[in-house]
């Protein structure tokens, strides 16, 4: 396989190497990963994550299993143990999709590889595009609201809301970000302001809670969010809190984008009561832990709910920003809306 | 002094003695505080909060001084370094204001004594009638939502909004709370929890961001919170991300109250615009910190904005809820509508 490296994976030709993301910005580890079970783990305890790199990643590792000569059926098989791994991200199942159809090639190593490289490159170039469409729609010094991670670390490419962000400051917009920290992961505060600090994007850590505020007083210009699964319909799931900074948007008339490549779209779903909300464990929001440290300091016996994502209905979108076009909810009548004209 | 003890406060006839809040649930440690330096320090470092009972922990001290036989000169200097501890809590100013007058006595010294017990006492029976007339919106089997800590600890009696949740738990309303982390410093997931667990009241802990979704999903039927300062025209100042819970509970048409003394009410701000907010330190969005331990995760050379409260507008307000009485919009046109009929 073709050597290459991203901010959050690469592989020297025979082997796969994750940037452990639980343990930024305080320490860049990579970890080594041979074998399906290991990257399950590190998809499992989010050392790797953001829908599409989940996918790449899985799809890198088929990639290096067929060059060290499984079988087809043990290519298959490994491809269904991966697919469970994280039930909300739709970039993964379609990946794994993708790759299990080459895995019925009669040369199936061959063609297996030249598709985890494809979906690897494909990435990066869909990233550009979305990046383009998004930064177009942003004037000089407007200051940009954003959650979650979603730039180069959750990509192959530059990211999907953050590569807006990005590609808006590199055509010296002036702009500025509000970094959403996110709990309970604190993907924003960790991850996103470590990727703003590496592009020297000014940039300004708030508490979830503090975005209403703000946009009251007329200091977010425009929000951009990834999303995890886009339904049929429009909407779509994204990080917990990603419903919340929607409504508010649209309390406040501020513009509030998607930004994703079309392969989030899962023509299956209809709709968002359609998509399956991931739940993760009571410790998450009981404290906080990794690299940095851990604490806990919720009493014990309160009960916690901890949905991984919520869902945002289409009609609280001003525009879904794809690497296929800019819509809006006048494309949604279309059919495959998603595709482009 | 005659000597009382309530949930964050106690003294012994000669001694305030103050529950460290920054400690709980982890630690239950009381402070020693003789002087106005000890006092305001433990202010500043949160751990004592919640508007009413920072006023009548600095009334009880100034009491315990006159006592000790400073002269009025003295006691008016040291009532002054009080005021200045916390700019946002109103209660603390009128508080202030009224030891003040008493300084002016003839027999000032026991006059001081004597208002300090007054306004201890009047606090609880404040409490008492908040909590009745809040109980009675609540209907069996409701779930009730609250931001930051409101009980015992923030008051000397069962507290503001959480006075309201455990009345109607004691009423046996069937209720259950929906308890927001409140971040930065975490009091709902802390003390609300905490204060909770010691009432027996069914609850569960969530990251602030997971309001919203929870409201969509109609498993919110009422958010009560409490104020530290209501402006004249009823807009009111809170902990930080209360008007983000405002918008969100307008926008699914979920009932929304604010609980005060009418103490809270201050006259002389006409409307929000008029309350200064208070800035902490980005070192509470960084990290956290506590008895629990301390972490801190976000870059050190990223930007934080750490604003402790947020101003929420009049007309997002489906009652207030106060001592003299239940105000609706429509009474906030009647002068001095707080004062009740």
């Amino acid at each position: 396989m073709r050597q290459f490296q991203s901010m959050g994976m690469s592989c020297n030709g025979s082997r796969l190497l994750i940037l452990d993301q639980t343990l930024l910005p305080g320490k860049e580890q990579w970890l080594a990963c041979d074998d399906v079970e290991t990257l399950v783990g590190i998809i499992q305890r989010l050392a790797i994550r953001g829908a599409p790199a989940i996918g790449i990643s899985a799809s890198i590792l088929l990639g290096l299993l067929a060059e060290r000569g499984l079988s087809r059926e043990q290519l298959l098989r490994e491809a269904e143990v991966l697919r469970a791994a994280r039930p909300t991200a739709v970039n993964l199942m379609n990946n794994i999709d993708q790759m299990k159809a080459k895995m019925q090639a009669a040369e199936y190593p061959l063609a297996v590889v030249a598709e985890a490289e494809r979906i690897y490159l494909e990435d990066i170039e869909l990233c550009e595009r979305m990046a383009t469409r998004g930064a177009a729609l942003i004037r000089s010094g407007e200051q940009i609201l954003t959650h979650c991670n979603t730039g180069g670390l959750a990509t192959a490419g530059i990211g999907t809301a953050m590569g807006v962000i990005i590609k808006a400051h590199q055509q010296q917009k002036n702009i500025s970000v509000w970094v959403d920290e996110t709990r309970p992961l604190l993907q924003g505060a960790r991850l996103t302001a470590w990727e703003c600090g590496r592009f020297a994007i000014p940039h300004t850590i708030i508490c979830d809670s503090t975005a209403a505020m703000l946009m009251k007083n007329g200091e977010v210009d425009r929000v951009f969010v990834g999303s995890d699964r886009i339904a049929a319909n429009g909407d779509f799931a994204n990080k917990i809190g990603t419903y919340s900074l929607a409504v508010l948007a649209k309390h406040h008339g501020v513009p509030f984008y998607v930004v994703a490549p079309r392969t989030t779209v899962d023509p299956e779903c209809p709709s968002g009561d359609d998509i399956r909300i991931e739940q993760r464990a009571a410790s998450e929001v009981q404290g906080v832990s990794g690299s940095f440290g851990a604490c806990c300091w919720a009493p014990p016996n309160s009960q916690v709910y901890n949905p991984a994502f919520d869902v945002t209905p289409a009609a609280l979108v001003t525009a879904w920003v794809l690497d296929s076009g800019l819509f809006t909810e006048e494309d949604l009548n279309q059919k495959d809306w998603w595709c482009g004209a």
